[in-house]
């Protein structure tokens, strides 16, 4: 960082107001922020110098003087996220623009002792192949289910049956880069990055576990130690009782959906997942009321996480949102009958797939930069 | 305001620091704030003219050069939290140094029409008798269990068999003092203000509802409406499924505990609550299984809200904490036993009695004043 702290201050200026609307003139960029146009020239040049912007013919939304306006510039820097689950692993990339330009998925093991070497080899070639496409890799993200400490250790994962595993550590060792900031954080938080909307949401995964994400008033929620966002250990009984999991859960809903189908497979969710919705759809009887059993219990979880932080919005991610068809209309009464405070929380499905984890860590590096924390300018 | 921001930022960092630090000299408040010491004399001298600082002969932590030191004045500012509850009005209020000079109790009928007039009636005498100290009130603030919106209303309060009744506007128009902020606020958070102890703790209210205070990330939990903290519904299972109160409030407990007490009584809950700790003492088998079932599911649902948040701290209040000996050692291998991350939340009573919310009302106006936000000078 080149630049004095009012220098870099404004160049964040500059690029969150680019990042939220999109190609603009200068002068708009000087009437929205309150910079001067004279400053924001100067801006805009520094940062068109470094590949963080690019000149477009066209500013979007207006006609005429082609030629004057600036856009994100994609081309010199992307950054990575690499999420970690019980049977898979997706390496995402996104460029400075935040357009996807790599998504990679690998089936894991990872209760074996190879799953950690197979997470730094993937990390290593996707950063290969960024670097192979011209860009600077600005950072990297290990999205994990489980308890992630701020250093980027693991210290307890039941998804993936690891405890104290310096994932960030050993992935960091292992790219070579200067600069290159390497971290590890719950998946879950990450995917409400995201998922973001609103100032006040909840992202809820549905893989392996059920966690939480919680964007509260605006910023993600950390708590003391960051170990946030564990719903699926939701019981109300002695030790033994069910717990949200055991009545919520995806791999609970196929054993009962699909009793005849092999336990030894589900250790990759998706193709049961895939059978529940066919046979769903051709109207399975029992098939239906496990959906339904489902909703109904994922809605009085999803009443506690209301009645505690009052969220606007609700995401269901990962297989939930596979199912939400039938999901969330037996979810709906039950989160309804269960508030004190009437008109709640809207719940909807993600339309990020299985990677909105990865998708989230890739987009906090640029957060970074838009922020002013970390610009990639060296001048 | 007769300020300038930097000005008013800048009294705010002093009265910060004597908040915090207690009576110190100017050398002392430069040397910690980082401000020259020409502009602390400066700022000193403004804030003694406006009272809101004296000179003392004693800066608490060294010896020599008496008369050097400055301390926050008590004489000439007050403010005022005024607690609701189903049986119980209290009124409270600190003078600008935070120190208690008003404690007032009145019994209530809440759900009774008349209600609202006596809280009326108790705050106009409790601001006039603070006016009779000679201190000019700040600020009002009401404590009411329940959904409390933005601008003061209460949307729903199950407790006090309210719902929309725009308490903060009858008792404002009813203190015809200019400058004087009223506000009203949901007890729970008001209360975990009072007990701030740490940047991740929640205050648990044991009064006719159980509700939380949160304080997340050093924030009080807001959601997007305002309607946090209602842990007392917590329940998996069924619409008529036990809720957290049914397991572990404390009229359920005394109905437990007291199977012959006069249910009629239980509007006030205090002399029920007295005679179960009377019974624990002498060895009553029913009480003390009573208050172990309460600890017990009280346990389970503050592992809820520690896997959710992760606490450092988590206070319980009102009767809970008069309870304490009891329910405290029966929660705490529940909440170990239901946490996914080992070493969660210390588990401690609060030692403010049945009016947290009232203190923590009050001290929100002082608060006010040290933040910059609400300067009560006139230049």
């Amino acid at each position: 960082m080149g630049f004095t702290d009012v220098r870099a201050t404004n160049l964040a200026v500059v690029l969150r107001h680019l990042r939220t609307n999109g190609p603009s003139s200068r002068a708009a960029i000087a009437a929205s922020t309150g910079l001067n146009k004279a400053t924001v020239s100067s801006l805009t040049s520094d940062l068109i110098d470094h590949r963080l912007l690019r000149e477009t013919g066209s500013s979007g939304n207006r006609i005429g003087r082609p030629g004057t306006a600036v856009a994100l510039d994609g081309s010199a820097y992307a950054a990575i996220g690499l999420q970690v689950a019980a049977d898979r692993l997706t390496a995402l990339a996104v460029d400075f623009a935040g357009e996807q330009v790599l998504l990679w998925h690998r089936a894991l093991a990872a209760e074996g002792g190879r799953a950690t070497g197979e997470i730094i080899a993937l990390a290593q070639r996707t950063a290969t192949r960024v670097r192979q496409q011209g860009r600077t890799v600005l950072g990297l993200t290990l999205a994990v289910p489980g308890l992630v400490d701020e250093d980027g250790t693991v210290r307890l994962s039941p998804a993936l049956g690891w405890s104290d595993v310096d994932l960030r550590g050993l992935v960091a060792s292992s790219l070579r880069q200067p600069g290159l900031v390497v971290t590890a954080a719950n998946q879950a938080g990450l995917a409400a990055i995201a998922e973001r909307r609103a100032e006040n949401m909840i992202f809820v995964t549905g893989t392996a576990g059920i966690e939480a994400g919680l964007i509260v008033d605006g910023k993600l929620l950390h708590g003391a130690r960051g170990f946030t966002g564990q719903i699926g250990r939701f019981a109300l009984g002695p030790a033994g009782s069910p717990t949200l999991h055991d009545l919520a859960g995806i791999e609970p809903l196929v054993r009962r959906a699909l009793p005849g189908f092999d336990p030894d497979s589900l250790t990759d969710l998706s193709p049961a997942v895939e059978q529940v919705i066919v046979q769903a759809r051709a109207g399975d009887a029992a098939v239906l009321t496990a959906l339904r059993d489902t909703g109904r219990h994922l809605g009085q979880g999803l009443a506690i996480l209301s009645n505690l932080t009052d969220p606007s919005v609700i995401v269901l991610g990962d297989h939930y949102a596979a199912l939400a068809e039938w999901i969330i209309p037996a979810a709906n009464p039950e989160l309804a009958g269960h508030l004190l405070a009437p008109g709640g929380a809207e719940l909807v499905a993600s339309e990020l797939g299985l990677h909105a984890a990865a998708l989230g860590g890739a987009i906090s590096h640029l957060e970074r930069v838009d922020s002013g924390r970390s610009m990639p300018i060296t001048a």
